[in-house]
């Protein structure tokens, strides 16, 4: 019995549309490379099968008698570029030869001077010789159309674009080096693997054949479904390295919450009174310590309160507490501290929400009392407390140090994190379709039934990578994408 | 009397400072070369003598075995950009071997994806490589020093980057290709002559020998002087042209005034209603036609108050008035029109100042009227009168071509405008001193003193293409420039 093709009917499906969605490829398209605005040098891309018939139209070597076409691709030379009888611009142009190019097609980078005047018209003039516009994220589209890298890499250029901290740029880059599509990967092969041994059964149905012990099958599908859970997981921590970790200041009014706030921004953010209740409105800004970024948001003090805008404060604190990954508790150290673990409880934290105890106003006690103090506290809490005066920015570092901490804990023992809201779905349906399956197994449905809803897993594990895509899927991918990437 | 070397002793002026500015090129700088901010791709540039050193640290081409000095210059390579362990960064990078370089240096280019963390890491890694980080305009000012171009050319680089308009980005083309220096070039060498035949008389003047007539000496002088005053006046065109041409709404209350402004840029500008002297502060907005850019000024009606606001108001409109170019005075059509003589001598304008007469509310008269009314105000204008409707939007495509046609008549019949105030005052320093020789020549002052003052002219010429220069002039221009250039 030879099956050495045995992979095949799972591995059929990932041709069903991908060609069907080659299709704008037809038209030349331009768009503006560089970073809008004035600069030094600006730099504009052209790509499509009409390339270098527009560029040549446009761009003229200097040197005598030289020819663009003869010129190497990948080679940079030195042009005019042209406007009608007018000189642009003294500039450089580069050509890439399909496929040897970021795209796949014929492509040339055009290196202008960084006026907005000479951008523009060079636009104009592009799409005077029927060149038309690029669409945001059109030339990594058509590197995905045509092969170039798949389609969870192509998101990657967008947030590698976008990363603003050391941590986001981390995740975004191993993305797009195929790191998030190899341990898709290895699901599918795992799936794939699966439902074989299941089609096998199937083919020998009538011979009644189980090829595959059935509890070792369902011992490996909850592996699998293990294995996609955790990755699911991931998503709030990735989506927090990503957009920024939401670390909330919370606690008792008049505790010193914004006094922190403004020492860890170091400048005067939120208004701060003597006055219990001064900050209403929740405040947020960013802050970047070692790579991570911080949305640091302060909050109204938590109390019951019978003026009216102070208790919509308060509502706004309970919504900012839900969303957060990291609650500051701000406390004040010259006060009784018995009530900390009621205040905890307050906060109806989730699990997955850590707590730091910031014991403020530690220069008000005296030193011989602190130690005492913060291990008592320490007791209370069961947990990190950073005793810090936010006036005197005395101990700051140390509570720098802790969330930085907590930022590297949101990502070990992680290979990859999820940070895309599509994967996090598409990997969702595929752990319901999976657990349907095991049920299934469990309950004796009949193999195709099972075998089917694997299929259904991988064929969401597919809408990552982008083997099976429709336009709607890519039109909402590369819209978000910034234009001339 | 073999005299070949007739025009040595003027040419020797022009080696003297420029050997010493040449003394910061043994550091290597690095600076983002693309406009600041998030895009698609980014350049970082590097230029000195360590910059392949540098580059090589950080950039690692992706092909195997390849290293970067393999690779040819102008010769675009993808690399790996590498921050230590991690991978910043999957980019290209282009080398361009001293002297064929921008800067003249060895330099080299790295095109990384435009994210802000990457362009701001990448330049934290050259600087850990011994890079630092340029100056504004440094890129230029090492061209300049390296002869890559004269000074009035590199101030065009910096024009042309900031020119926002068809007309500005000419005129900085233009200077940029050498136009400007090659009419200074010619001036210098009609001076040059001059000076040499002085200076031959000199060399004989034992014997009271008298080379040249006298007479057609200074008509020689009256010339050079008259083009230096004909370029110097330009520089009020040129201004205009760079800067945008400032057009003054002026008229008496009520006329329609902020309606004009608001109609020519098409949005809500200026607060519009039926109280005469609604508009008290001046209000300023930009307008491009048929590639121009117009400063247009709306200002408080003229006329007699006591209201204080609106008489400081008025004060205002008289200061803008003399800044004008161009002045749009605007009457009422429906009202009596015999005043419009007075109108115009209460602007005080100066003959370089041009006015047009807009006719306001053309909707408001029958039509029978119109031309009979319009070429009533022609006769007393003696100019152009161009019947409007603000509100109704009538005819203001007639208003436009007229401001286009002013426009043009800046540029008409001058090859060459000055656009820069450091060549307008070393041109009239020259001027001032070819007068003075003119003088000198007049009254017999001994030749080698009259001498002396053309060559000072020269000198001052001199400084305009940077053969002469000082480190503070270079300061004072490079400091303007954008980073990376």
């Amino acid at each position: 019995m030879n099956r050495a093709d045995i992979e095949k009917p799972g591995e059929l499906l990932y041709l069903c549309f991908h060609k069907d969605t080659i299709h704008m490829q037809e038209d030349t398209i331009c768009a503006i490379g560089s970073p809008p605005g004035q600069g030094a040098i600006a730099i504009v891309r052209i790509s499509g099968p009409a390339s270098f018939k527009a560029l040549g139209q446009i761009c003229f070597p200097q040197k005598a008698g030289k020819k663009l076409e003869e010129v190497p691709p990948g080679k940079m030379v030195r042009v005019w570029i042209r406007d009608g009888e007018a000189m642009l611009d003294d500039g450089m142009v580069c050509r890439y030869v399909s496929p040897h190019s970021y795209t796949g097609e014929d492509m040339a980078e055009i290196f202008c001077h960084g006026s907005v005047y000479i951008q523009q018209r060079l636009l104009q003039l592009l799409i005077a010789c029927g060149v038309r516009l690029a669409r945001p994220g059109e030339f990594t589209q058509r590197a995905f159309l045509n092969g170039k890298m798949d389609l969870s890499q192509a998101e990657a250029v967008a947030d590698l674009i976008a990363s603003s901290s050391g941590a986001s740029h981390r995740l975004a880059m191993h993305q797009m080096r195929g790191g998030f599509s190899s341990e898709i990967a290895v699901l599918r092969k795992e799936m794939l693997h699966f439902v074989s041994l299941l089609e096998l059964e199937l083919d020998f149905s009538e011979e009644d054949v189980q090829f595959a012990d059935r509890s070792e099958l369902t011992a490996l599908l909850d592996q699998v479904i293990e294995k996609i859970r955790t990755m699911a997981r991931s998503f709030a921590s990735g989506q927090a390295i990503k957009n920024g970790i939401p670390v909330v200041i919370a606690g008792l009014p008049n505790v010193g919450k914004s006094t922190l706030l403004n020492t860890l921004l170091n400048e005067d953010r939120a208004i701060v009174s003597e006055i219990p209740g001064t900050t209403r409105d929740t405040i947020e800004d960013t802050l970047h310590i070692e790579g991570y970024l911080f949305r640091i948001i302060d909050t109204a003090g938590l109390r019951h309160s019978k003026d009216e805008i102070e208790a919509i404060g308060i509502r706004k604190t309970r919504e900012k507490l839900r969303t957060a990954r990291i609650v500051l508790l701000v406390i004040d150290l010259t006060e009784a501290s018995s009530e900390i673990p009621g205040e905890i409880k307050a906060l109806q934290l989730d699990t997955e929400q850590q707590i730091i105890l910031v014991a403020n106003k530690a220069d008000k006690v005296p030193e011989e009392d602190l130690k005492k103090k913060v291990s008592e506290l320490e007791q209370l809490n069961a947990g990190t407390v950073i005793p810090i005066s936010a006036k005197k920015q005395n101990n700051l570092e140390m509570l720098r140090k802790e969330l930085v901490n907590r930022a590297q804990s949101l990502t070990e023992g992680q290979d990859v994190l999820v940070t895309n809201l599509r994967h996090f779905e598409a990997l969702d349906k595929a752990r319901q379709a999976l657990e349907r399956a095991g049920t299934g197994l469990k309950e004796g449905i009949p193999t195709d039934l099972v075998a089917q809803d694997i299929r259904e897993a991988m064929h969401y594990l597919a809408e990552i990578t982008g083997e099976i895509t429709t336009d709607e899927i890519l039109g909402n991918i590369f819209k978000n994408f910034c234009i001339g990437k």
